[in-house]
């Protein structure tokens, strides 16, 4: 057993899917950060090394570590050992997930080895424990679609109410990821405090819409409910270039979109790999001239969340 | 043509379902106005007489009038003519969609005496501008469930953007309409022109919820989804004992319910007849003692919207 040693990839996600601040993620086929893990005969979480970012291999200071630790607490097992090699192929700080892609993939990697005692569901709680220490606060709409796949819908924090969405089979995700920095504490803090009972109806609406076009797979009442009234007005002036962005997109065959987490990455969803390629060659050539760095991920939705391989 | 006669049901609806404030509806088996409709060699529409309430045959000062006249307008034969007698079953006043069931009725049945020129969807416009005479404005949460059936989601009025929900099997809805006045003018004035972005977000989430446990069939989610933050702790004084209703009503059995509309009725959804009918018993036992008039209905969910039959 403890030379068993499995792979783990655990997918970016988008978190704020347009109206549903806060409320509705997705996952994605890629990027993803990945894993070496298996059992250790030293108790607790071990973090051999982390490549791609430079962050600490103090379990009590890296997601993983937190995650795995509220896994064996709950457990009832904190001394059980867990090691693992970190791949960070998300960049810290790109708004579609790193923090959550490591707490997710530790807690459902660590789950595996000890002979999957939870859930999937049960997980997000532990990894939400990354979250904190990434953010100071245990929000799971990144942790949610990256553990459980597909779009979920957080419905309430207390009591923790978590809804898997259904998924159309044929909707991808184009996300640019423009090389800036916006500190989530800094988008949070522009937000008004109080709005207006006529947007945030507006709102509610199209989160309704949104789902059921979801589970209706029809991809123009989607198209039609990919609109945020109430963040996206104030939060856009933090990306360059971001309301050309996202009418060319939509020119380009985008369903809609919005601003993954809070930024600075950008996402549109279309119907199928054609038009979700397109969106990413006009990504391109609105970026290109403005003289900032990006990347551009193109990637179906993902639909089975964080996936564990043998070695 | 001119002599065949139809008889039309058009029933009582829900709207402002909890979370769903503005946006969600859903349509009762019964109480419901009926019709008895026949075309006419008089042009434009003719009100022979109106049973059950004080309401103007003039077709220009009748929400049935209005109604089809609009359908009429639209079809470019204003002076088709269309004959309709009203039992008017639903209580004007009373929350649940009185004025939305007589529009749906009338437009409905005339569509049909016209061999069907416009879909079901289309008609909620005509039966819109009913509303417009009725309470000033051309609201749909009424008139959507009233004509589809089952749940409905108005995402927008302009663009006007309306679509139906999956209504599971099981789901009933109990009303009980206490007789007392309820202003839709007075409970528009007390809402609150802002609200906090917390309460917003919590809406929505269960506004998300609300349809993906609609389309789960997820009675328990549907449950912990009909929650209103926002309207109901504002609009409850209105209506008296609300409070103590809804708790008791879901200590027997009631998976959650809200103010009907703007009031005075209240409604409760149940998992089958059983639960709904123990609503109903409730609803009696919290309100004999009360000293005010009511009346109670227990209904599944109509998933057809207005009924055409031969007379």
């Amino acid at each position: 057993m403890e030379n068993d040693c499995i792979k783990v990839f655990a997918p970016a996600t988008v978190a704020n899917v347009a109206c549903g601040f806060d409320v509705i993620g997705l996952a994605m086929e890629a990027p993803g950060d990945e894993f070496i893990m298996r059992r250790s005969s030293k108790p607790g979480v071990t973090i051999t090394k982390v490549h791609g970012a430079n962050l600490s291999t103090d379990p009590a200071q890296n997601v993983c570590g937190v995650a795995i630790q509220a896994l064996l607490q709950k457990l009832g097992n904190p001394d059980a050992g867990i090691e693992l090699e970190l791949f960070k192929n998300i960049t810290p700080g790109s708004g579609i997930g790193s923090s959550a892609a490591s707490s997710a993939g530790a807690v459902v990697g660590a789950n595996h080895l000890l002979g999957e005692p939870f859930t999937r569901k049960q997980l997000v709680r532990f990894a939400m424990e990354g979250e904190r220490l990434a953010s100071g606060a245990a929000h799971a709409d990144n942790v949610a679609p990256a553990i459980l796949g597909g779009f979920t819908l957080v419905r309430s924090y207390k009591p923790l109410d978590i809804t898997s969405l259904h998924t159309p089979g044929e909707l991808w995700v184009t996300v640019i990821h423009p090389q800036i920095e916006v500190k989530t504490s800094d988008a949070r803090e522009i937000l008004k405090q109080k709005v207006l009972m006529t947007d945030a109806i507006r709102q509610w609406g199209n989160v309704g819409a949104l789902v059921a076009g979801l589970y209706q797979e029809n991809y123009e009442l989607i198209s039609r409910a990919l609109e945020d009234v109430i963040v996206e007005p104030v939060r856009a002036i933090l990306i360059p270039a971001f309301y050309e962005l996202k009418v060319k997109c939509k020119e380009a065959g985008a369903l809609g979109g919005g601003i993954s987490g809070s930024g600075p990455s950008v996402f549109m969803l279309s119907k199928g790999e054609a038009n979700a390629r397109n969106v990413a060659e006009m990504m391109n050539t609105v970026y290109a001239p403005l003289g900032v760095d990006y990347k551009i991920h193109v990637s179906k939705i993902n639909t089975e969340g964080v996936k564990i391989s043998k070695v």
